[in-house]
């Protein structure tokens, strides 16, 4: 009733923002109110600025703001370590282990939503084998994850490629994005063939 | 190292939100980067447009996107409760229950942190109380808060004004084994006849 339009619209779009709820929303929205000028206008500026900025990396599919990453462009390209999502990049950089590359899938094969191989990025895997020695699956270790590490094992049978799976030192029904570093550090280490 | 710097920038504003940490302003920022460009820019122009237009009442101190705001403009002006901040206000007005008027403090008296009766809205109350019968003080129920009340009814003792507190109490729902000590105290000794 006496909610201002401006604050509700704002609201609005912070509860879009995973694992917010309307009474958080609102509190945000406030807590903008209560910035500085300078920083609310610093805050909007920012949002655009990435979605103008940030775009996939043509080559491994990550998000960049250049056509390809530096991940891409300075390291290892004959180990690439496949995962579901640009933030799984990111909690797998932090271990400061891996000196290969990426592949972002965007996705993993889910058929009871009509997600297929078509789908997601795995296409895009093959013509980045050359002189590649070793694929690394890293989707996370649930059902959906498990049968896409799958898809991509039996597809690169044929190729001259060993195919990886992180171990099990991750708990099964767990996400990467969550893992403790010790536990991913773990899981690279321990990695089998398939 | 490998982060982007829109990525980064935008995250630093995301953790600046009450209760954000690190970690979910990071996931803010991806789910920014994953929203539709519409969506983003709707967000970024939400925040410059809540900045913009959002002030405070020059009555009562609410934010409001008018000169007056709309309960101030329209309601009961006999009675008039006081409160700490404008959360309080939509609080209060969700329990669709009062018909009177407000007075925000934008703050408490806290003397640890140097914060006196001049620096928060309390003398703004005084012009205000021309045809007023009840102020109700409705600061928190903690000690900045009560200090702040018992501030206020010495301040209007001589003005031909009721000064009343909201009630302490066990919250409505609540199980008596679980109260603290002061409020199952306050709770006895403010007891009402059934």
């Amino acid at each position: 009733m006496r909610e201002i339009d401006s604050v509700a619209k704002l609201a609005g779009y912070f509860s879009r923002l995973p694992g917010v709820g309307k009474k958080t929303a609102g509190r945000y929205a406030y807590a903008v109110i209560n910035m500085s000028r300078e920083d609310a206008c610093g805050f909007s500026d920012a949002i655009a600025e990435v979605k103008e900025k940030v775009r996939f990396c043509k080559t491994c599919g990550d998000f960049t703001d250049e056509e390809e990453c530096v991940v891409c462009r300075t390291r290892d390209a004959s180990v690439i370590l496949v995962v579901k999502e640009p933030k799984d990049v990111l909690a797998i950089e932090k271990v400061r282990e891996y000196q290969g590359v990426y592949h972002v899938l965007h996705g993993v094969l889910d058929p009871n939503n009509n997600v297929g191989p078509e789908d997601i990025r795995i296409k895009e895997l093959l013509p980045r084998l050359d002189g590649v020695k070793e694929i690394i699956v890293a989707t996370n270790p649930d059902l959906l994850g498990e049968a896409t590490a799958m898809y991509i094992a039996r597809l690169l049978k044929n190729f001259d490629v060993t195919v990886t799976r992180i171990a099990h030192g991750l708990p099964v029904g767990s996400e990467i994005e969550y893992a403790d570093e010790m536990t991913l550090s773990r899981a690279l280490s321990d990695r089998k063939e398939m």
